[in-house]
């Protein structure tokens, strides 16, 4: 039991279990009797509070409302967008029961939402005055998946769904571009994930829209995670379900329409870019708890000394956890390093006697002996440079694993022997992108707006996009 | 469209159809293609948002954590516990189908959670160091009801239900009670609901639980609104689910468990309670706009005047909506009422000129001519009052709807004459409980902590409990 941490399985020896083994150690989910299905714990679940209340502020502050649509689908509404239905109705959940009835028309637990807003907006939409309807919705969304990992892909999947109708093109497209940016910033910033943005595939985009934007995140082994999408719709889903609006011109107009979501998905991109053999490691932005006090010997004064240590921090917004429990103190680091708290600072009576403290960062493990005195001007400025070591560090990582090929012949050699992502010149045909596929197993990860050097790396024929493959996730 | 609030049926008409038309005039829901489940729009979703702010820190201050269960239960795991199977079966909606194949065992939608916890909980919990375990979760419910009305019975409802597992009996009792002091002072302070608390009876009480608390709230037309439970199981689930812990003396026991939790209905009682034949009335401290600015005419002064004061308010903490449409003062006014802002300023070009604004109180309609140098100072003060004036008029009316009745004769000329709740001593049998239940369709709201003073009202035996009757939504 000292070394709990000893108990991860090696990264480097086997990503997959070392994964696992994390997600479990850390208190984060715990699997539930039902296949697939998986229970966020609360230390799981704090961190995706921490995740909601940051975006639920920024959808806020760019004029978005929250709202909650129903979360069965009856399976006529479904049919009514012919690609998107023939998207989704392989991996959804049908209720065909209500208590001891069969029902007359089964419902599908909602997979996503688009169909319930556009029945919504149907009812409520009448003049450009109505225009732009900028809506959001937290909620749990359902997907039958066969393979289901932790946090990656599960059947239940707690997520954000923004749903936006706009009078113009122009302002459904910057409003597709505008939460695009607003998830980018947020995984920078706040996360630490140094992700590449840009354009799905004709082939790789969300069934039912014209345009998928999407952020691209490359974990620690080399592949890709899908990490948050905005979509242009164009007039599709309007058309599909009458959607009409009285411009000022007192004529009759369709809207156009966006939506974009992001997942707990989020926090397996942040233990698969950040954590260590140790376990979690956790960016101090988002982390629910940013310092853990360890008395390295339980004497009354050392934990007075550490209460009032942890009550100043408190003052200063720092959230802390003291741990007083009669564990020992090897055991204590151990855990605290497991659970990925950036900072643990480390008291024992000789310590107290010289009014200094060891301070130790997560992500480096450095240790530091400081003043007592100085703890509260030190601890912030320590988390910054945590937040900012782990950005840097990851991003130094990515970008060893971006290559570039010329030919088919270099982007198969790069594409068997080495783990990452493989810009080219592509033509943009389907039969190009298939081809990779069928001989690499590397799929599409977004095209990019970056100027055509040469012939499509696949065909040879006259390139029209630069553009990123990748294995996924 | 002037009098949009001339469009709501009378309360003293006919009560069902005037809530109908105030929930929907204000914007708070839409019916959905989906019988029986509805659309939370974004102002209704709002007020919700207002309450789970103040409940969770509650919760939270009381060290409870949140976390994330699954949605689904198996059929096998639903049968554990026989009286809570039998109390939800009937009424719970079942997905047998995944994808495009049939499920092996049939999953139902979770009613409530107490055996998707237990089953996590036989896994967590070792020792008496684990306990207690004080769990939130915050997500929807469904539950298959045939009749249906918004925010009252709803087939999916938004609700928090907290889980928590103790060492001993004693404090699982306190928890209990702890949780259901927060309902009601929650209920009474912020949602200025004058709230009697109590116990339910054998034949009410949660399907499982040992002991049911109850707040009970009366509506404005003298009806029952059950509006937040607090149960006691003792060890029935822990039984049923082989949960045991090792105690200080390293001997196996079984812990003691509570579940409790509060609704959307809520924001039902507060329509039914406070608003009026003009529309919705909120309580300030729960309304999600304090304050409305309207301009009587749009001139630029006038619009940069009340976004400078909107600014002030802000600034204060005071969230304000500044109508600056093209729509009418007369239509902007009625539409205010309608959405009951608690206090709404009116601004016209003459106004600006003497430096004075109109307010107006949502509650009384009372209208009060003010310097606007004086605003800031004067709304946090009017502000106070109406959540007072909401409270005491709410509590007058309730008081004057509560009755007595000495014996059996007694008690049916209430029934059947007056609306509200009927106090009597009871014998505590079930089969005077059901006489009643018979006879008026009153069913019994809850046992309160009072001295009996005479024989049980109905059968004239010995008396054990003070309670009160109703006719409940």
């Amino acid at each position: 039991m000292e070394n709990m941490n000893k108990e991860i399985t090696s990264r480097d020896v086997d990503f997959a279990s070392w994964y696992t083994d994390v997600v479990k150690k850390a208190d984060l989910v715990d699997y539930s009797s039902l296949k697939g299905s998986m229970i966020i714990r609360p230390y799981g679940y704090a961190i995706w509070e921490e995740i909601v209340k940051v975006l639920d502020q920024k959808f806020k502050e760019t004029n978005h409302v929250n709202l909650q649509m129903p979360m069965f689908i009856p399976e006529s509404l479904l049919n009514k967008e012919k690609e998107h239905v023939a998207g989704f109705a392989p991996e959804v959940a049908w209720v065909t029961q209500g208590g001891s009835e069969p029902l007359e028309e089964k419902l599908c637990v909602r997979p996503t939402s688009e169909v319930l807003f556009c029945d919504h907006f149907k009812k409520i939409i009448k003049s450009y005055r109505d225009l732009p309807l900028l809506y959001n919705q937290w909620c749990t969304i359902v997907r039958w998946e066969k393979t289901t990992r932790p946090f990656l892909r599960s059947r239940e999947i707690l997520w954000q769904e923004g749903h936006t109708m706009h009078a113009t093109k122009e302002e459904a497209l910057e409003e597709t571009l505008r939460m695009l940016k607003i998830y980018e910033d947020f995984q920078k910033d706040y996360l630490a994930l140094p992700v590449i943005v840009g354009k799905k595939t004709e082939k790789e985009k969300f069934a039912g829209a014209l345009e998928t934007y999407t952020v691209e995140a490359m974990m620690y082994d080399g592949v890709a995670l899908q990490n948050g999408t905005s979509h242009f719709f164009g007039q599709g889903f309007a058309k599909a379900f009458d959607i009409t609006f009285l411009d000022k011109n007192n004529e009759l107009q369709t809207p156009y329409q966006t939506s974009w979501g992001v997942t707990t998905r989020m926090i397996g991109a942040l233990i698969m870019t950040h954590s260590d053999d140790r376990g979690l490691v956790l960016p101090p932005k988002i982390a629910p708890i940013k310092v853990c006090l360890v008395a390295i010997k339980n004497t009354e004064e050392v934990l007075d000394a550490l209460a009032n240590i942890k009550e100043e921090l408190l003052k200063n917004g720092i959230t802390c956890f003291l741990d007083d429990s009669a564990k020992s103190a090897g055991y204590k680091f151990a855990e605290a390093e497991v659970k990925g708290y950036p900072i643990r600072l480390e008291l024992g009576p000789r310590d107290l006697e010289n009014k200094e403290i060891t301070l130790v960062r997560r992500d480096t493990l450095e240790k530091e002996v400081i003043s007592i005195a100085k703890v509260n001007k030190v601890i912030p400025e320590v988390l910054l440079k945590i937040q900012d070591n782990l950005y840097n560090r990851a991003l130094e990582r990515r970008n060893s694993m971006l290559y570039e090929a010329k030919n088919y012949q270099e982007f198969q050699e790069i594409a068997i022997n080495k783990p990452g992502f493989i810009k080219i010149n592509w033509c943009g045909d389907v039969a190009c992108e298939d081809k990779i596929k069928n001989d690499t197993t590397l799929k599409s990860r977004c095209i990019i707006p970056e100027e055509v050097d040469g012939p499509c790396c696949i065909c040879g024929k006259d390139a029209k996009y630069k553009i990123y493959f990748g294995k996924q996730y």
